[in-house]
């Protein structure tokens, strides 16, 4: 049942103070979590990393490091979106208790993430939008501002608390999508949706944000992903 | 009801390091509270507190400095004690969550308090023993050592989740699509899969049944119901 918090990835994108990267990697070990994820780090490895590990050194010798948070995602079939802000549209947007309990829930057969932004900037709208939730930590609304390892530590204690007691985990019943399949329906509806003369891909407005939005909250299955493009397929194949 | 989280005094004893201190304030302020008190610190004020504190330097210049925790708990009808360890038997051990609304059913009327040890010794006996309630904050077995300012902040955390519900995240506030909306989209989805030559009306298999499950976890809202059906729309027109 422990092994269910190790297949939730933490991913940190752009960290400015390498002691931050250290500390989060300590918080993940105290909850049982271990693998750590950074994207373009701005310094690492480095000695400030290691010092505030303490004795989660393991965690960060292990961690990978990539070059777009989309490469970070891979495999993963549910990824949360760490973010303070309300932020456009109104994604789907939960608490990180709530969220926990939806990663928990996949964890126990796959791979998940969270996504945590810079310290001053936070993820990016297009990083954001890789998420299928966004999640937050209720916080004070005039001074809200987390350090980032402490967001991470209520992060991955909530993914502790989520933990079932004894209840052992029911495998879900259909497969989950993965995260590069759920990209591909939402490229494949834009260039279809522009091929039916429905999106004029030089002024998509605000269609393709509002797709992700709705395919976002569905959490798509891998044989809806089928369905869904294998419609796109046979419209491809239509003539204006 | 936000006055109650001022209620609750955070009181840090014996801190070896200036910089945790100001992470505390940090932790504190972003979950609204704000009262700080240092038992015996050994460096304080120090820039490393300050550094940390970040937006939090008004927590930081407020906290009272005590010889001694009886000092600092004075006034407090509740004060619960942060530990790792199973300490001496008897003692009332909790989580942090349930001692979070132990300290907010208290709160809302009175001072109450949570004392922090040192980093690396945490509480001595005789200090915990001043405290009604030990709680602790799950954690790894192997590796259960939390920062000090990340077990504030889990704590202050706990706090501010154990007010009632009106300071949560309310939900978004798009426009559901009625009944008859959704309904006339598996429709249109049918007639325009038809169409493209992608669903065989006369042996249509699970494809419907599948979308309509699909479309049925989303909770569909009026515009994107307009969003799918202008797709539609466009792909009616197209030939094969």
């Amino acid at each position: 049942m422990l092994g269910t918090l190790e297949n939730i990835r933490v991913v940190l994108t752009q960290v400015s103070h390498p002691g931050n990267i250290g500390a989060a990697a300590r918080a993940l070990k105290t909850m049982g979590l271990g693998t750590l994820v950074l994207v373009r780090p701005r310094q690492f490895p480095h000695p400030d990393a290691d010092a505030r590990a303490a004795g989660a050194l393991d965690v960060l010798r292990r961690a990978q490091v990539h070059d777009t948070l989309t490469a970070a995602l891979e495999g993963c079939v549910l990824a949360v979106a760490a973010t303070s802000r309300q932020r456009e549209l109104r994604h789907e947007m939960m608490t990180v208790r709530a969220a926990a309990r939806e990663l928990l829930a996949q964890a126990a057969s796959h791979p998940v993430a969270i996504a945590f932004g810079n310290e001053t900037s936070g993820l990016s709208r297009e990083e954001a939008r890789l998420c299928q939730v966004w999640a937050c930590i209720p916080a004070n609304p005039e001074y809200a501002s987390l350090n980032l390892a402490a967001a991470v530590q209520v992060f991955a204690y909530e993914c502790r608390m989520a933990l079932p007691d004894s209840v052992q985990p029911r495998a879900p019943e259909f497969e989950p999508a993965s995260h590069e399949q759920v990209e591909q329906v939402y490229q494949h509806f834009g260039k279809t949706m522009a091929h039916a003369g429905f999106l004029d891909p030089a002024n998509p407005k605000r269609l393709l944000p509002r797709l992700r939005r709705l395919l976002a909250r569905a959490r798509l299955e891998t044989e809806e992903v089928n369905i869904l493009r294998g419609f796109l397929k046979a419209v491809d194949k239509m003539r204006r």
